[in-house]
């Protein structure tokens, strides 16, 4: 039987199937066909939830003793936008110059390929792993991400999966194949603050309360002292004003209220709650600086509501996962690469409550771009990579 | 023939009419009905507009020789709201406890039914002024204000009316009969500030531009320091941010645009093109002083658009006028008025450009309310300051 050690060949069976959050578009029946010669049972368990579309996710193990490691990832991808845009049909899989094109060639069908492909190797040189292996690939990252990786993690928790690691395969690398390991991401915490002021003639503003005013002294507040210097691994906590709204379209009236949306990533300074705690406090504090209301102390009344839930910092202190990798990568580029926190959040975020979880793969340049594409050589390092990576961190290498 | 010298009298007729912009209602009908008695030829000039409904104006005069005086007014009402909330029906006149409800009452049917009384009391005691008197009524005041006093003035210039002072109608009034003359009025003038930023991921700052950042810079120099500390007869010149306003749902993305919306009430330190000077100077020397942008001084990128065409500042100074007016009003309420130029902009500011104008009228507390009122004792004490005025103004008395 012929085993999928070509990551070129398994990524362009992945690009030429057209999987659209929210279709399946036959990517995972794909992966499926890829997986199977390789000894994995596999599931494609449907979860679904009010007002979102079913979503198919994959789930695959291969059974062993021992540690069991998880390679996590997504076969969806966004839309590809103007097609008429592309220099090569997004769903084509076409190599020009020695560079395959295609939506999702780096996120992250790519990382897919090549995490099969080292698989595939590895199994063909040794027999593969001793350990268990499982994919867990939801259809559901690139959409409203419920009916996915969450549910999944969960689903295979209650069937009494453990997991001692984790890879997942987004592209890291900013610039080239080797230069960084994700090994722990920001919280984000986003919330929406109000200031009722009182409405009035923009001519008699002694009898109004431009709430503007109010809004103004309450963000710079949340603007500045910095939170934080930053820490070891994370950059400094940044908070950025997403919105301000009031809406009043006549120039002789002051309004009753302001409003204005703000987002923050934080590092392992804070958790959700202390961060939380210190932008109250900061609100608390400036509006009681306000003194011009007639001369009466009369703090500048506001509302603060917090949007959906905050995504919680993670930091990963696994030394055989972070270390084994790192090596690996250094190993095949020559490259020693950064361990990073930065950018947004991704499905780490979740799979970080059941197991230490890095994130390697791919270089992200042209990811969600039109003309995404990735170098065949680029597919072969990561696969050499990841082929060396599983070899190490089960110790048969 | 019986002369309109009743106030309350002429101010019913004038309440029973439903005049609401822009409908005439047949307010200006009952006026004429009472200023022909008088000696006066009436003349209703319609005056249209694209895109505003036509309106019917008031053009009254009453010839003589020497000096011309001109009284300004309008018959034209605001909606009475909610109905069902007045005690009583608000096109009804209903007389209560000494009391005349109804909408109008104040603003300013009740300025024009005494007027309208003084006159005929002082036609009754003399045979009437020698020299000439116009009214200028307009249905126009509450609504657009394109098809009114403006027009109306032109109308009568290019006949060839001149006119050496106007009294002008309006309440003026904040807590009692002669509180107040108004003398002059603020300037007014309106922009909407917008910076241009660049968008980006909100975990990505330092590839975007955030414009709210720019805006609250730009706004915070306009807010402060004060344009000035008011003038011998004016407050200090003030500035209210109206609106802000960037419309961005999206928790995770730092916005392109950002826009500010204001309103500044300017005294006699500036000129509206001196003020837009300043305004643009501040902006731009704040715009400078941003530094941050990556180490490089990066200006703020902002476009300032001014809304509509300014109100320009007037302050009258007309001895004769404002003594006469001045003297009436303490010989009737014991009460010297305050020369005042507060409150926002009223058609004094077209009519000075024909003649020196002041502004004295009602109690202005309920105008525009529901249970818009007049106390009778009112409309007599002002039909008898109107009436030493208009004696005085031509010697008569």
């Amino acid at each position: 039987m012929k085993l999928p050690t070509d990551p070129a060949e398994n990524l362009a069976a992945l690009i030429r199937c057209p999987s659209v959050t929210p279709a399946e578009g036959g990517a995972l029946t794909a992966l499926e066909a890829m997986l199977v010669p390789l000894g994995f049972t596999v599931e494609r368990p449907v979860f679904s939830a009010d007002g979102t579309p079913d979503i198919e996710n994959l789930h695959a193990r291969r059974s062993g003793e021992g540690p069991h490691l998880m390679f996590a990832g997504h076969t969806d991808v966004v839309p590809a936008g103007d097609e008429a845009a592309w220099t090569h049909a997004p769903f084509a899989a076409e190599i020009v110059d020695g560079v395959m094109y295609g939506r999702g060639a780096v996120d992250m069908k790519g990382g897919i390929a090549c995490f099969v492909a080292a698989l595939a190797r590895h199994v063909g040189a040794t027999g593969g792993p001793r350990g268990p292996v499982s994919l867990l690939i939801t259809g559901d990252e690139e959409g409203p991400a419920i009916n996915g990786t969450v549910r999944l993690l969960e689903w295979a928790a209650r069937k009494g999966e453990r997991w001692d690691a984790c890879l997942l395969g987004e592209p890291t690398n900013p610039d080239r194949l080797g230069d960084m390991i994700k090994v722990g991401r920001r919280g984000s915490l986003s919330g929406t603050l109000t200031v009722l002021g009182r409405q009035g003639h923009a001519a008699y503003p002694h009898l109004a309360d431009n709430p503007v005013r109010g809004l103004m002294t309450l963000l710079d507040a949340l603007l500045g002292p910095p939170f934080d210097a930053g820490t070891e691994r994370f950059q400094p906590t940044n908070l950025e004003v997403t919105s301000v709204d009031v809406g009043n379209t006549a120039t002789n009236v002051i309004p009753a209220r302001a409003s204005a949306a703000f987002n923050v990533r934080f590092n392992d300074t804070w958790s959700a709650e202390s961060l939380q705690a210190e932008i109250h406090n900061r609100l608390d504090a400036a509006s009681r600086r306000r003194k011009y209301r007639k001369g009466r102390k009369e703090p500048i009344g506001f509302d603060l509501a917090w949007r959906d839930n905050p995504s919680h910092v993670f930091l990963t202190h696994d030394e055989k996962l972070i270390g084994t990798l790192s090596r690996s990568v250094e190993a095949v580029t020559g490259v020693r690469p950064v361990l990073s926190t930065s950018g947004g959040t991704s499905d780490a975020r979740f799979i970080k409550d059941y197991c230490p979880v890095v994130e390697f793969g791919l270089v992200g340049q042209t990811m969600h771009m039109v003309d995404e594409r990735v170098p065949l050589a680029d597919l072969e390092t990561l696969t050499e990579i990841y082929r060396r990576f599983i070899g190490n961190w089960f110790g048969e290498q």
